[in-house]
């Protein structure tokens, strides 16, 4: 008798022709009438085969977001010896963790093994489930510790060595130093806390069920305190809206009504990275559905019952008692970054800073990208002299507009901050910006400082989005990959300040739009170009996109289906 | 703008109109090609509308498992108010339990909220998440007291009034009091365990790829020890193989060959409650599979990195690292439950005792079911004599064969053991026990306590499964439906020690088969009937009746679809 069935060869059949079923998934998710585009990379198929005669060179990876886990995608060139170490085997598909908190879609469906992503390369990747906690710039070492359950032994500690370091260690939330936000909130960036969370509203409701608990208490423990309108925040609190409506409402009747949802916001409206029209109609939304939105309110302290504000319209310290509160208030540095930053004298910044390219300024071999890092973006001015003089090829002090058409392409791309301000000012080209600012054609120094004076003011930080993070780490993966052909042929910009060409073309971040779902299957999506969408259309492009996004066909099923499960059976209540 | 779109309003259609989504689910199941067929139940359709004018009965029922659950979906009387009492808000289909633990089912995929099940009646059911910690019985009370987290307050307590009381809160893992099994073994119970499992089998494997973990200690932490060779723990090893050999080898391809799983029993075979074929066909899928079975070892202490066996053929002392321990050896008493036997004097018992009719030995209104209470089946030898004048109608002393016709019935039905007995003597009925055992026809007391006196040996306690738990809550029920009815006209046989009849049937267990997964597509099933079905096509039942056997067509949907999603993606491996 054969040890295997005709199930489990089927089985594994298909789980070795992944084909196959990306076929068959694809007939699942039209059927579902959704748009299934797939980004359709094939990792590893284009991998170069050549014989890699030097010695490898050793890249460690730190971190499986968004950035880590983009770059390990991304990266083709088996000229490398890969280790990764993050605390989590797994990546997570972090813009649905609203959702989870409410069980509209599941944990696990939203999570990929990061082994599962890297299994195909056809270069050695070593995965270490391990936090960094060191970083040592002399020796080009990290120091680790394992996070698995002690019971399995103590903590297990090893350094790595590397030739290039990529950090993408994320971020951690900021609580501004607020008493009593780490003891008693909830935070919103880790599965676990999701996972947490879901299971606190349970327990509130269970809570507030039982026969002893007076009419003044379950109003405090039915409470549910949002603290920061970014879009986390602001989806978290639909989400839970609908949860009590749609399917808690049916099972603790004599409760809906005592529900209250409060969404604090220290400025003056929710929503702030958005178009005004999306935070007006957000606003209105939320009025009807009565949630309370309290704009303006500065949480002071939390306390076990009690949260504590100060109202910037009277001045007033005012407390409200709470079930749970959730603090999404945006992103801090690890300590783990602070202290590197403090090794390689970035003392003064609040997060780590890198030059255009990923590099973290005064580290050659060291790249940072995603939430722990923010570009540093080159001024034109503080280059305005060599830019000047690159032009001045005949060294004459005095320049016509047309001389400096050699240079315009490169300080277009050296400096994306003149694009910029050219659009704003609604001008044509580089030439017509010089033209403008004076009456004739000759320009000297003096005269070119003054044309380009403002236009650094249009020098921005990029957002500590996934998008942000994920198209940095596909941007570094492809620099890692093409590293020696551009050696030999540099395809970047001029270097004004030396010598020949940068090696690579800088990062430019390619904004894609962004969505904030709104509960109640309406959704508001800022789409570039500022094409704003309102309404039950943009939830349907945020279920597609959101679909499509998924990093695994495996994942996408997942979510499709979970989505399916909540249509037909609601969300499941059980405190599991 | 309305508020709800379309989206929204349809799954409001779909969720209130149960009875089209069935029919859809019966699709998807039957397109799966399984044998989707459904116990049918609609548990409140026929309920009586009638108007109660007396004041309702106050129940109690403690516990949310296979009993309670079982009780509460078939009560169907509007007399009674209903208080149920549960540190579980679910309900748990626990022999999908080991599936759970290398996430071949999702665990919410087998949990359905105990206000989901209930909601519907046509009476008050009130669900309380707590846990009763002391029963007293002079004041008709139970005493409990609320599990949420902490932070939401301190523990409630209350109490709650009955004037009848259902116990059906479980058994808790026996440890045998072997020292160090809490401290560092995993048990199989409830769903919290087998989370736990699955992130601590993930736990091991990510330790043991560490770069500095010696190879002693690897080989350490991949030994995987399951003691108790009971349907559980063969299930859980079996599972656990698959879960290395089908998954766990592609993501970890240097570790494969160094994990090592454990079996040890202490008796000298594996389960021992069914048929040897099935103890012989597992045991040798075991030895090809290349699980360790060791029988006839006794584990005598657990700390963290070792555990010590005796060995019963040899008598040595034996110690073996490990990686992870699962203790699933037998179940033992909850300490609320060994307060109350102490309370009313039951105290050199084991469990819980009950009457034939489940109600609690010496308590008139309580009734105990499930794990927690043994019946504890009267002895014809203790009524013989009443037996005996009952059937004595003239007072002679002396009985023709033919004039115990009158109560033949009645003692098959007190006495189930008279008839195991006469199947097992190969009799055809009760008249030819008494023939057979004396030459004339006429029997006295003493012939007559001759002819029963090997009788009382085939009474046989009831195994602690799923299938006696769910039986004992729908019988319970169905007595509980018709109290009144029974009152008035008694349905139960004869009283022997009194006059009249007893007002209902005893409980009596009518065993369905029972099944032993035994991994690689293999499960051997134990049919009524002895008999026994062994390979791939004891998987397909399997299949089909647990998909059938799910408590709502949620879960049987998600069950399904679960498997789907492991045939084709297989087992995910994120360690959340």
């Amino acid at each position: 008798m054969s040890g295997y069935g005709f199930y489990q060869r089927a089985s594994k059949a298909y789980q070795s022709h992944p084909h196959l079923y990306k076929l068959l998934v694809i007939c699942t998710v039209s059927g579902g009438g959704l748009l299934g585009f797939s980004d359709g990379r094939t990792a590893h198929a284009d991998a170069d085969h050549r014989d890699i005669k030097q010695k490898k060179k050793k890249v460690v990876v730190l971190g499986t977001g968004w950035a880590g886990t983009s770059f390990l995608k991304n990266l083709k060139d088996p000229g490398y010896d890969v280790q990764v170490v993050s605390p989590r085997n797994y990546f997570a598909f972090t813009p649905l963790l609203p959702s989870v908190t409410n069980g509209t879609v599941e944990a696990r469906s939203i999570v990929e093994p990061i082994r599962n992503i890297v299994r195909k390369k056809k270069f050695n990747v070593q995965f270490n489930e391990a936090e960094c906690y060191k970083i040592d710039t002399q020796n080009k070492k990290v120091y680790c510790r394992s996070i698995q359950d002690n019971n399995l032994g103590v903590s297990e500690e090893f350094s790595l060595e590397y030739d290039y370091l990529v950090i993408a260690m994320g971020a951690r939330v900021n609580t501004f130093n607020t008493p009593g936000v780490v003891e008693h909130a909830h935070f919103l960036k880790e599965i676990e806390d999701a996972q947490r969370i879901r299971r606190t509203v349970i327990d509130c409701f269970e809570r507030a069920s039982l026969p002893t608990i007076s009419e003044e208490e379950r109003k405090r423990i039915l409470h549910f305190v949002i603290v920061g309108g970014g879009p986390t925040g602001v989806e978290f609190a639909a989400e839970l809206h609908d949860f009590v409506i749609d399917d808690l409402a049916k099972l603790y009747p004599t409760l809906k009504d005592k529900v209250k949802i409060t969404l604090l916001e220290a400025t003056d409206h929710i929503l702030n990275m958005f178009d005004k029209r999306i935070t007006v109609f957000a606003e209105e939304k939320f009025q009807r559905d009565g949630i309370d939105l309290k704009t303006g309110s500065l949480v002071t302290k939390v306390s076990d019952k009690e949260i504590s504000t100060k109202e910037r319209a009277t001045g007033q310290n005012v407390s409200i008692p709470y079930g749970m509160v959730v603090w999404s208030t945006g992103i801090g540095t690890r300590p783990v970054i602070m202290d590197f930053m403090k090794q390689i004298g970035q003392t003064n910044r609040r997060v780590l800073a890198t030059d255009e390219w990923l590099r973290v300024e005064k580290c050659d071999s060291i790249y940072a990208l995603g939430d722990c890092a923010t570009i540093n973006q080159r001024k034109v001015m503080e280059d305005i002299a060599a830019i000047f003089s690159k032009a001045d090829t005949k060294n004459t002090g005095r320049l016509k507009v047309e001389d400096f058409k050699e240079v315009i392409n490169d300080v277009s791309e050296r400096y994306p901050q003149v694009e910029i301000y050219l659009k704003k000012k609604q001008l044509k080209n580089f030439v017509q910006l010089l033209k403008n600012s004076q009456g004739d054609d000759e320009l000297d120094i003096e005269k070119f400082k003054a044309a380009l004076s403002e236009v650094d003011s249009q020098t921005k930080n990029l957002p500590p989005t996934a998008q942000v993070a994920a198209q940095q780490g596909a941007y570094l993966a492809d620099c890692f990959n093409r590293m020696e052909i551009c050696e030999k042929y540099p395809e970047g910009p001029l270097r004004f300040r030396g010598s020949g060409r940068h090696r690579f073309r800088p990062f430019r971040y390619k904004h894609l739009g962004q969505f904030a779902p709104l509960g109640g299957e309406q959704a508001a999506a800022q789409l570039p170009g500022d094409w704003v969408s309102i309404g039950h259309s943009s939830q349907w492009l945020w279920y597609s996109v959101y679909a499509s996004k998924q990093v695994s066909w495996r994942t996408r099923m997942l979510v499709v289906s979970d989505w399916g499960r909540r249509f037909i059976f609601g969300r499941d209540s059980s405190r599991i």
